[in-house]
């Protein structure tokens, strides 16, 4: 029996672009300017990270008390910036596939509760679908312990979970969680990038991967 | 004598990011959801093939009237969501030492003045430095008319430049110009994805471009 594990932005709801601009807001209002584009490069890691690197390129550390200001500013900002959230292609009718079929499945994101409700009603998400979310493990991604927690909830073998994510820091994570991963160019990454970070299979969006399920063998 | 021609946003200034969420929004507000990702990919090219691509997205043509408030709403957005420009690493370093050591250069972009005036202003380009903008030439990149425009103007042949630029439209138009292409991730495309578009090199960033010069036969 063979599971799938979902990040969320930028797999499953159109939000990357938003994190991106609004972190980017959140630094300038600050005085701090970094390139958008590295931003791109690190969301979805866990936000202790993100800020230690954010301090690298800014050439001095950010204290705890900084980070956590920037952290609120960039949340305030993403809300007014995005108030609806957009399904990417496919996603909804992906869940409910996978639901009707009795496919094994679960969402393991770097995001919390309340935040995430919005993204999860955009979905139709079923409230029996688990959903493991940032305060539930101990280390975020690049750390395997999202997505070990839903599998072990799940309650299937590691072996046989797919991971689906649209960022390198999701393949890492499933790569040290030892499991097999798909890659989603969703969120802005290249194909390549995603190919040589490990992901099994690389498609464009929750469309085209519900089309490919068969590639994947978890049809029952 | 080789020279280089230079595409400006998201290759000497930082506002990709801010254009394709100012394209998101005035999207979104008309009703109308595209992918990030999608927008993000198209960036740099004419105006007028974006609406199509994107009305392509839709699945229904845009209207002119109607890609005409798009591009109108895109412009007031991206002046309020991003009042600063931020030059990317390197860049203005790049082209004081282009400058100074009479390396023949000019830049290319599809954007207009008076909208460029910030970007142009915070690289603190010089008033005699060659500018090629939207409005000088018939047809935007793809097409390579405003890099042979910008080739002319400068006195220098075809087979001597080098086009500068971030996305796949800057090197598809340098090839379609018959000149030799370097692409900077800093536009937040992946290497790969330069690299088959047709780049000869490709850099981080303006400020690695600038410590590469030998490698591209430019210094005198």
């Amino acid at each position: 029996m063979r599971a799938l594990i979902f990040d969320l932005d930028g797999t499953l709801v159109d939000t990357v672009y938003a994190h991106v601009f609004a972190w980017q807001r959140a630094f300038a209002e600050a005085g701090m300017a970094i390139d958008g584009w590295r931003i791109h490069r690190r969301i979805g890691m866990s936000g202790g990270l993100f800020t230690r690197a954010a301090g690298r390129e800014l050439g001095r550390e950010l204290d705890p008390q900084e980070a956590a200001a920037l952290q609120e500013r960039h949340g305030e900002l993403f809300a007014q910036l995005l108030p609806e959230r957009h399904p990417l292609p496919g996603a909804v009718e992906l869940m409910r596939f996978l639901r009707a079929n009795k496919i094994v499945h679960g969402i393991a994101t770097s995001g919390s509760r309340p935040e995430i409700n919005a993204s999860l009603d955009a979905l139709g998400i079923d409230p029996d679908v688990l959903v493991i979310e940032r305060g539930h493990v101990l280390r975020a991604k690049p750390e395997p312990d999202l997505f070990l927690a839903c599998q072990q909830r799940l309650g299937v073998r590691v072996e046989d979970c797919y991971v689906v994510g649209d960022a390198v820091w999701d393949l890492l994570a499933s790569r040290r969680a030892g499991m097999l991963s798909i890659g989603l160019l969703s969120g802005g990454y290249g194909e390549d990038e995603l190919s040589r970070a490990g992901a099994f299979r690389v498609y464009r969006d929750a469309l085209e991967l519900l089309h490919s399920l068969d590639e994947l063998g978890v049809l029952p």
